[in-house]
C-alpha cells in the first residue's frame, strides 16, 4: 500500500522506434551514388527550394570594410573567385593591417552552381563533395593552401521534440574563411554582431580565431541540447515511478539514440581540436592555441557530460523494470491473499451444504452462528498472519 | 487497456538458428587441409561447376586499346603470363603515356589451373593459397613487386534475406592489376564503365587508382546492406510491439550475426587504409592518397553505424523483454481480479448454501434480495477499490 | 519460512532522481554565454551575498611576516597588485631566505572586481574566466610565469546527506602562490595553522610545496567521502535485505551519480599530479617530487576505491533485483499451496451438495464422517507431498 | 499455441560444474612446490606409468640420415648429450648442406631423468622447470643458443565430451630442434611423414621452419575444436528451444569455460608469433617469415571465431531466459484464462445453491435451463473477449 | 519432476555484507591524518600489543656469519643503525665473497621507534610513512642507494573463510635487505632455511636475489587463496542448484570481492616485476633477472585466473536467478494445473446442487453415477492435455 493519493495520469506521446530514419540519418548522402567517380558533384533528391544565399563580410581591425548578402549560384561564383583572389594586404586595407574575408554559404544542394563553385575556386573536388554530401564525420584536412574543418551544429528543436544536426564546413585561409551551410537562417549573427561590435580579440586576431570562433559556437550549442536531454530524461524517470508503460521505455530509448548522435557529432572534434591546438598547423596563429585549448576542454566536458547521461540512461532502464515488477507484485500478492483467505472459508460453507442425511451439528441451533463466528476468526487470523509475515 | 483496436497478426518467418553453419562460415577453408604443407593448392568441395572466366582490361589515359572475355583455365594461364609482361610502358602504347593491364579472374576453386598460373606468374605461394581459401580476413601485404589486397565484398541477398560475403582478391603491381572472385557475374561492370567512359581521374591514374576504385566500391557496397539491416531492425522492433514472440528473438539474434560478419570484414581494411594513405608503400601514387583518404573515412564511418546498429540491436532486445512482460502483466492482473472479486461473492453464496436447521435470515422474505443487493455492491466496490488503485 | 523475528520497519527517505539538477550541476556555469567572446568575465546569476574575503600570508623559513584578512573587491585588487610585484627575495627578508607570499581569495562571483583585479595582475583572461566559471574539469595549465591548476574540493554534507564540490583554483608563481574559492568559511585553516607552527618542510618549501599541500588537501578529503559512501551503500544493502521498495533502488542510483561526480572530479588528477611529478615543469623543485609521487599514489587509491564502490553499487541492484523475486515467490509458493489444497477439498463438498435424488450414500450414517476424514487425509496428504517436494 | 506438433524429447546429459577441477586446471603444477628454490625438478604426483619415449629424425635436404625411436630415461640423456654436440654441418652431410637433427621427447613427469637430461644439455634449469610444469601459458624466451617456445596443443575429445589441453616444449637452436610433450602418441606424425615425404620446403628450411611446422600444427588444430564446439552450441540451442532445462544453462556455462580455455591459449601466441615474424631473432631465416605471418593470420582468425563464439554463447543464455519466460507465460495465461471463466460461473451456481425460502426463481419451469444458457453465454463471451485481447 | 530423490538441506552460514568494513579496508590508514605534514610517524588506533622482533641473518656464499632473533624498539634501532654501515665487503668476510645483511623488522606500528629508526638510518621519510601505513598499494620506488619495494602478502584464514592481506615492505641495498611487516610469526622461514641449507643460488645471489625470493613467495602464496575461493566457488554452486537461497547472493558477492581485493594485491605487481626485470636499475643484478622474469610469468598467470574465477562467479549468479526462477515456475504450474483441474469440475458440481424446483435429471436415477463419470473424464482429459502440452 505504497500510494494513497492517486497520481495524476500524464498522457505520454507514443513515440515511434524510427529506427529506419535513424539509420537513414546515420548513412544519408555520405555515398553521392555508388561507383560513381569520386567528386563528382551530383544533384541529390529534389530539386532545392531555398536559393542560395551569401554573406560577404570584409573587416580589418580598424572597422568593416564591405558587408553584403546576395542571392543565387551566379552570385556564390562571384564571391568565390573574389574569396580566391583577396590577400591580407588587400588595395583596401592600410598597410600593417591583416584583413579578413568572410564568405558565408548557405545551402549546399545546388550541384550545378557549385560545381562552378569548384571550378573558379579550384577547391581540391573530394572537399567539395564532402561539403555537398551532408552526413559526414567532424573532421580535419589540411590542404596546401587552406585548412579543411568539418562540423556538426547541433540545436534542440522544441517543435519535433529532438535534436536537429547540422554540417557546417569551414575552410581557413590566410586572411580568408569559408563557411558552407544547409538550411536558411543566420547561424553565425551572433558572430557577425561580434565583429561588428569590436569587442575582444576577434577582429584583431586573424581568419585562425575566426574559425576558432564558429568552432566554438558549435561546441558550445551542444550544452544547451545536453540540458534538454536531461530534462526530458527527468521528466521519463518521473512517469516511471507513477506509471510504468512501454511508451516510456521507447521514450529512453529515443534518449539513448539522440545521445549517440550527440557523441558521434562531437567524439571526432576532442581529436581535431587537439591538432590545431598542438600548433603544427602553419595557418593556426599561436595566439590563437590558448583559445583553441579552452575549447578543447568544453569538448571534454561535453563527452564526460554525455557519458554521464548514458549511465543514467541505462539507469532508467533498470528503474522502469524494477518498478513494473514492484507495481505487479504488490498487485498479485494483495489478491492473491484475498483468494486465500475465502478459498478455504468457502471450503467450510461447502462443508455444511453437503446434503448427507445424518449431520448432527446441522440440528443445533447453536452451530449456525458458531460456523460463522469459526469463519470470521480464521479470516482475520489468516489475515493477521499475513500481516506478521509481511506478505501484505 | 493499451491495445484497443486490434492489430493484424503479422506472419514472421521462423529463422532457424544456423549456429553450425555460421561457425563454418567463419572457419570457412581457412585451412585447406591440416598439417598438409602451406602454400599447396588443393582442390577443396566438389568439382567447381561454373567455367573459368578472365576479363582482360588494357588501357591508357587515351584510350582502351584491348578489352576481352576468355573462359577456362588454359586461357587464365595465358593472361597471367601476360600480364606478367606488361610493363607500363608496354608496345602499344605512345611513349609517355602509362598504360593498366587489368586481369580480372572469376572463379576461384579450380585448383589445378591456379597451380599452373601461379607457376607461370611466380607470384608467391602463400598468396595464392590465400586467394583460394576464400574465408580470410581482410590484409594488406607487401610483396618485392607487387602489393597483396585481401578484401571481402558484401551484398544483399533479397531471396535469402541474408547478407552475402565474396572474397575479392587484388594484386597491384607497377600498370599492372590483376583481380580474383569467386561467384559468376561482372561485380566490376561499374568500375569498367567508368573507364569505358573516360570520366574522372579513373584512366588518367595509374595501377594504384584502379585498386583504390576496387576498394572503395567494396566499402560502399556496405551502406546499401546497412540500410536493408535497418530496414529489418525496424520491422522487428514493430512487430515485437505487436505481439513478441521467441521467433523474433531468433531474428535479432540472426542481425546480430549479420553485424558480427560485417564488422569482421570492414574493420581490418581501417588498419589496411591507414597503411595505404600513410604513403609508404612504394606502389601507391601521391596523387591517390586523398581518395584513398577519402575511402578511409567512409570505413570509419561504416564502423560507427554498425555500432550504433548493434547498440540498438542490443536495446531491441530489451524492449521484447519488457513487452513481454507488460503483456504477460496486463493479462495476468486483470483475470486475477476477476478471480479476487468472485471468489468473496461465492463464499456468501456458499454460506447461504449451508443446510443448517437454524439460519434465521433464510425465512425471511427480503433476505435473498438484500443478499444480491450486498454481493453487487461488494462487486462493485472492489472493482473500484482496484481501479482507483490503478491494478487494472 | 525465512525471517522467523518480525525484522522492524526502517523509515527510507525518499529520494527524488534530481537528474536535471545533476545535469544542471554537470553543466553548470561552464560558458558563461553562449557566443559571447572568449575571456568575458560577466555577473552570472544574482548578485553575490557574501562580500569577497582575502586572506594574506607571507612568510619565510624563518618565520611569518605578515598575515592579515581583508575584506572586499579593492582589497582584492590591492592584494593582487603586491602579490605581482613580490618577488622571493623582497625586501624584509633576510638575503638568502626563500619567502611565499600567499593571497588566498574567497568568493569569485564579483564579476566586476575580478575584471579589475585581471586587469592589474595580467592574469590571462581566459584562466580568470576558469576561476569564475567553477563547473570546470580539473586541469593544469602552464603560463609563462605561473603554473595554473584548477580543482575540485570534495567535502560530505551530513545536512543534505550529498557530496558538496567546490572548485578550488591555484597558481603557482616563483615565491608566490594564488588561490581562489567560493563559499564562505577558511577552507585551508590546517595548512595555514601548518605554516604559522612550522613544522616539517612546509616553511623550508617554495610557493610549489605549497601547492603540494593544498592538492594533498583536496586528494586527502577525497577518502572521508568514500567513507560516507560506503556507510550508505552498507546501510541500503541492509534494509534491501528486510524490505526491498523502490525507494532503496532511488538511494542506489543517488550513490552512482555521487560516484560519478567524485570519478569526474579525481580522475583528471591523476594526469595532473603525473605531469608535476615527471618534473619537466621548472617552477616544481625537485625536491618536492616525492611528495607529488606521494599524492599521486593516493589519487590512484581514491580511483581503486571508487571503482571498487561502483562494482558493489551495482551488486546491490542484483541484491535488490534477487531479494524482491525471493520474497515475492516465497509468498506466492505458500498462498498457492493453501488454494490447491483447498480446491480439491471444496470440489468433494460440491458433490455431496449435489441435489440428486439418488445418491445412495447419502444415507450412509458413516458416510458425513467417512467424507469428513477422506477430506483431512487428502489434505494433509497434499501438504505433506509439496513438503516433500520443497514446494513450501 | 505455439508448438502444435508434440516434439520429442532429448536426453540431456548432467553436467557436473567443475569449478575446482577447472580452477585447478588453471593453477596446475604452475608452481612446483610453494617456497622451493626455483629452477628444482621435483617428482609432481604419482610416479609417471608410461616411460619415456624419444623420437630421433636427422635429416638433410637430400634425404633422412637417421630415424630411430628409444625408450627410457638413459636414451633420453644420450640424446640430449649428441643433440648438444650436434652442428648443422655434421660429419654425415655433404658440405653445403643443412641438416637438422629433431630430437622429440614424450613423457616430462620423469624428474630424475630430465634432471640429468638438464645437467648434460646445460639447459638453463628455469627453461626445464618450465618443460615439468605443464600448465604454463604460451610463451617465447630467446637464450644465447636456442629460443624457448611454449605451446598449448588442443584437441577435442569426444570421449569425454571436452577440450584436452597438452603443453608442447620447443627448443629451437642452430640446425637443431627439441621438443616435449607430455601424453603417448606421436603428434608430430603429420610433420614427420611430410619429412619422410620430401615435399614442399620442409626439408630445404631449417630448424627454424620446422618449429614453424609445429607451431602451426598446434594453431590449425584450434581449428576442429571451434567446430566442435559450435556444434555443441548450436545443440544446446535446439534443446533450449524445446524444453529448456536448467541441465542446457549448465551446458552453456561449460562451453564458455572451454572458450575461455582455447582464448587462453591462443591468446599470448599472437604476441608471440608478432615477435617471430618482426625477424629481431637471430634463429629465425628472412624467408620464413611469410610463412609465420601466414600463421599469425591464423591465430587472428581463431581469435576472431573464438570471440564471435562468446558472443553467441552469452546470447544463448537470453535465448534460454526468454523461452523459459515465454513457456512459463503461454501456460500461466491459459490456465488463469480457464479459472477466470469457471470462477464466475460457479458463483452464479452458487447463488441459485442458496437456501432461501424466498426466492421465486427456483418455482419457474424456464429457469434452470434459462440459467444454464446464460452460463454458456457468459462463458462462451468470456473466452472470445479473451481471444479478442490476445490473451489466449 | 526434476529432482525425485530428496537432497539433503546444506545449512549456509549467513555471511553479512561488511560492506562499510570492506571499503574501510580499502581506505585503511592511507591517510595517517588529513592536514598533516608528510612524512610524520604517528601512532594509529590502540597501543600495540606485541613487541617488535628483528631477525637479522648475515650470510656469505661460503655460510651464515650472524643469526640472532632481538625483541623491542631499541635493538631495531640498534639493528637499523648497524645494517646502514653494512657494506658488502664487511670486516668479517673473507674478500672476494659477497655478504648480504637481512634485518627483518616484525611490527609496524611502533611510531616512536619507528621514529628514531628513521633518524638513525636515514631512509626517507615518506618511505617510512608508506611502511606504517599499511593499506598501501604494491609499488617500486628508486632512491638513490636502495630500492623500496612495497608488497601485499595474501593468506587463505580457514577459521574466518576469508582472505587475510598483509603489507610487506622491502629495501633492497647493496648487499643489504630490510624488510618490514606486521603480524607475529616468521613468514619468511621458508626462506630463511633455503639460505641455512644453501642450496640453489640462493646464498650466491646478492640481496637482488633474497629480495626476489621474497616477492616469488609473495606471488606463489596467491595460488592457494585462488584454490580455496575456487573452492568455495563450486560448494555456492553446487547448493545453489539444490536449494537457491539470497543467503548464497551474498556468499557469492563475498566470492567477487575477495577475488576484487586479490586483483588490486597483484595487478601492480606486474608493471613492478616488469620495470625490474627490464633490468635498467642499477641494483639488479643481470643473472636475477631470468627469475623475476619467472615471477613475471606467474604473475600473469594469477591475472588470468582471477580473471576466469570473476567471469565463473559472475555466471553464478546468472545459475543462481535462473535456478530460482525455475524451481518456481515448477511449483506454480504444477498447483496451477491441479487448480485448473477441480474448478470446472466444482462448477459441474455447483450446477447440481441448484436448488431449481424444475431440474429434470435430478430425478434420474442414472444422473448421478454419470455425473461422476462426466467429471471423471473432464479430470483425467484435462490431465492428458496438460501433459501432452507439456504444461506439467
Amino acid at each position: 500500500m505504497t500510494s494513497p493519493i492517486r497520481p495524476p495520469r500524464i498522457p505520454i506521446p507514443l513515440r515511434p522506434t524510427h529506427t529506419l530514419r535513424f539509420i537513414r540519418r546515420l548513412v544519408r548522402r555520405v555515398v553521392v551514388s555508388p561507383g560513381a567517380p569520386p567528386g563528382t558533384l551530383v544533384q541529390v533528391g529534389p530539386e532545392p527550394i531555398h536559393p542560395v544565399v551569401v554573406r560577404i563580410l570584409h573587416y580589418t581591425e580598424s572597422g568593416i570594410i564591405r558587408e553584403k548578402e546576395v542571392e543565387g549560384g551566379d552570385a556564390m561564383v562571384a564571391a568565390g573567385a573574389s574569396w580566391v583572389e583577396h590577400t591580407p594586404s588587400g588595395q583596401d586595407i592600410s598597410p600593417g593591417e591583416t584583413g579578413v574575408a568572410w564568405v558565408d554559404v548557405e545551402g549546399v544542394s545546388h550541384a550545378e552552381a557549385l560545381n562552378r563553385f569548384q571550378e573558379s575556386t579550384g577547391i581540391h573536388p573530394l572537399v567539395m563533395e564532402d561539403i555537398m554530401a551532408v552526413g559526414q564525420r567532424p573532421k580535419l584536412e589540411e590542404y596546401d593552401d587552406y585548412l579543411f574543418i568539418l562540423l556538426r551544429m547541433l540545436r534542440w528543436d522544441e517543435e519535433k521534440g529532438a535534436v536537429e544536426e547540422e554540417q557546417v564546413s569551414v575552410l581557413v585561409g590566410r586572411g580568408r574563411l569559408l563557411t558552407f551551410r544547409e538550411t536558411p537562417g543566420d547561424l553565425f549573427q551572433v558572430i557577425r554582431e561580434r565583429i561588428r561590435g569590436g569587442k575582444g580579440r576577434i577582429r584583431k586576431g586573424g581568419a585562425d580565431y575566426l574559425a576558432y570562433a564558429v568552432v566554438d559556437l558549435v561546441v558550445d550549442s551542444c550544452f544547451e541540447v545536453l540540458e534538454r536531454l536531461g530534462e526530458r530524461l527527468e521528466q521519463a524517470e518521473e512517469e516511471i515511478l507513477v506509471n510504468p508503460v512501454p511508451e516510456l521505455l521507447q521514450q529512453i530509448r529515443f534518449l539513448k539514440r539522440e545521445l549517440l548522435l550527440l557523441r558521434r557529432s562531437i567524439w571526432p572534434l576532442r581529436e581535431m581540436l587537439g591538432e590545431l591546438e598542438r600548433g603544427e598547423l602553419e595557418m593556426v596563429d599561436p595566439a590563437t592555441r590558448p583559445y583553441l585549448k579552452d575549447t578543447y576542454d568544453h569538448v571534454v566536458h561535453v563527452m564526460d557530460t554525455v557519458d554521464a547521461l548514458r549511465d543514467m540512461t541505462a539507469g532508467t532502464l533498470d528503474l522502469y523494470v524494477s518498478t513494473l515488477g514492484h507495481r505487479s507484485n504488490e498487485v498479485m500478492k494483495v489478491l492473491t491473499v484475498i483468494a486465500s483467505i475465502f478459498i478455504p472459508l468457502t471450503f467450510i460453507a461447502g462443508v455444511y451444504g453437503m446434503n448427507f442425511h445424518f449431520m448432527p451439528e446441522l440440528a443445533r441451533p447453536w452451530a449456525y452462528p458458531a460456523v460463522l463466528l469459526l469463519m470470521a476468526a480464521l479470516g482475520v487470523g489468516m489475515y493477521l498472519f499475513f500481516r506478521y509475515r509481511r506478505w501484505i
